[in-house]
């Protein structure tokens, strides 16, 4: 997608320098750097440290991280994937990409293992592409239907959407999930006005999906997590389009920490609470996501203090709280199939159901 | 309430320098300091800037604001009640405690009137402690109930309640609202634990409700505002208790942006979610808080942007946002009646409607 008008996807490998590069994003909004990540170290540091983050786009770097371990050594498969895989215990995306890197991998020969590990993360990469952009188109079809039905009320209003957290082309390796969506729906002409929620603690919302939205040209508000239930009480709301890290063959939702409130929201005011993921996000080992989800942890600090910029225009990190806080920084939490009005996949759009979704994935 | 061991007040009065004091709350938790008001202006500026917040400490405030207007000319009276009553539009005792000082002032001699000012805001002061502390007996006796029914399951466990905002003794004169509840239960020898939410825009609950709670030796956790649902879906949520910033006739609570959310989740996870409020806060002229009481929409540079201490230990106000970042910052929502288990009033606990709020309003 668009950075001050220029194409960029969010990784990327150069053939001539045979280097892999990504966008340290935790730098955005405020400066748009790239980097390149030369070793195995580099990218489980990348994932880690989130300068890469979003599901779809986690699976992806851990397969060129796979490449970029078997170039230094050819031995090191299981190792690589193991480290990988230690990463981000809640991101399904990344035990698929790391259980296709072993499928095809495996026992090659050590002169041909590396080039084939490229192709795989390649391929990866392209595939991840193409699925987001089917999930856009199919999903914009959706936003177009409810847009027409609110036509018939309200003139000359936009399409007013609320979304959590970044499910943006930064997610992904293009186009993104839900934002995936708003921006093919964009491309239909339909008036667009996105409600951005902050997502704290980590702030994807202010830091990423308001920065992605407004380098498309898309008007959006930036909101307090806080305040979504509030617009949805008053109308000002349409839909709620979100994405998801990881979904239960029945339909359950686990995505960023705040959703399932919003998914209450929601359904408390009738309006319609779409999920839009790969189907490669769809976990169907697992059908109960209260039960089965194991919920990541993440370290306090991110809680008790914040970065930005001062007044010179610096990066800062100051301090939130009194020092003698204790906080808790719980990852994700988990949205029943029930409060989901429908998940639209590259397949297809479907109900939140067992029955649905397996229908849809064997289309 | 106790900061650093002493006992205070969140407004008072020193009778032998004719000075009325509070608090800077806006400088919580880094730094505790009291200033002195001076004018009325002082205190216009003292509750515009949030240096005093919160529904019961606003309307003590404000009184003292008219005594400080009509010590300087004793013919400001409605000057003083309207630049008072402009300050924070949402907050039912202000307009409350305004026109109480407009009924106990109007026609007196102007040699009289001022004194009769600074005795109506003292007697405010003093009735709201004393209000406040029969909400913490009535509630902690609610506590007490729910505790000995999770004895039963669950014992060497706290009491885990969720708060939201901040209604501590820094929201009232002394004790709180709902954290006197919380204080009440401590004395009662019931072993308790506080999930704080954050509370963004203004970040009441990680400055204020945080401090108090470590300044009285409550044990506590900061958390985002998303986390609250996750943490109730897993059970580790006994109860919710929240403030009012104004409740209908029926019931419908407006408190700070957010708190409708934690009630849905408390609803959908049979938790009880409780009020704690003096009756002062209950507007009986209107029945459907959704639409009849007005949201304050503040700046937008609350959500842009944000205070704390960098790591020298200076204060900081930081950038978080695109500068093009376009923000809404709505201060209140709506927790509709039903969601609601009760209202903790001074004259005891009562369901969340019409009947048995006048009921208890006539005991």
């Amino acid at each position: 997608m668009l950075v001050e008008g220029q194409l960029y996807r969010s990784i990327w490998y150069d053939t001539a320098s045979d280097r892999v590069w990504i966008i340290d994003q935790t730098l955005l909004p405020h400066h748009f750097s790239v980097i390149c990540v030369n070793s195995l170290a580099d990218m489980v540091n990348a994932i880690v440290s989130m300068q890469v983050r979003g599901a779809p786009l986690i699976g992806v770097a851990a397969a060129f991280g796979v490449y970029l371990s078997l170039r230094e050594n050819p031995h090191s498969l299981e190792n690589a994937i193991n480290r990988l895989l230690a990463t981000r215990p809640t991101a399904v995306n990344l035990a698929w990409a790391m259980s296709g890197a072993r499928q095809r991998l495996k026992g090659l020969a050590a002169s041909a293992i590396a080039d084939s590990a490229l192709k795989y993360a390649r391929e990866l990469a392209d595939e991840d592409v193409r699925t987001c952009q089917a999930i856009g188109d199919h999903g914009s079809s959706v936003l177009d239907e409810i847009w027409r039905s609110k036509l018939e009320n309200a003139r000359d209003q936009p399409l007013n959407i609320l979304t959590h957290c970044n499910a943006g082309w930064l997610a992904t390796v293009d186009w993104g999930t839900a934002l995936s969506v708003i921006y093919k729906a964009q491309e239909r002409g339909i008036p667009l006005h996105v409600w951005v929620d902050e997502t704290r603690p980590r702030n994807q919302g202010a830091f990423l999906t308001s920065w992605e939205l407004q380098q498309q040209g898309i008007a959006s508000t930036l909101i307090a997590d806080n305040t979504g239930g509030h617009l949805m009480q008053r109308g000002m709301v349409d839909l709620c389009l979100v994405g998801s890290d990881r979904t239960t063959a029945t339909g359950d939702v686990c995505n960023k920490i705040g959703t399932y409130l919003k998914a209450l929201a929601a359904s408390d005011n009738n309006i319609p609470f779409y999920v839009a993921l790969p189907l490669s996000t769809i976990d169907f080992e697992i059908s109960d996501g209260l039960s089965e989800i194991p919920i990541e942890q993440r370290d306090s600090s991110e809680v008790l203090s914040i970065s930005g910029l001062d007044a010179s225009g610096s990066r800062q990190t100051i301090s939130l709280t009194h020092p003698s806080t204790v906080a808790g920084n719980y990852g994700f939490d988990v949205t029943p199939a029930r409060l989901v009005s429908g998940l639209i996949t590259e397949k297809g759009v479907c109900p939140a159901n067992r029955e649905s979704i397996a229908q849809l994935r064997n289309r």
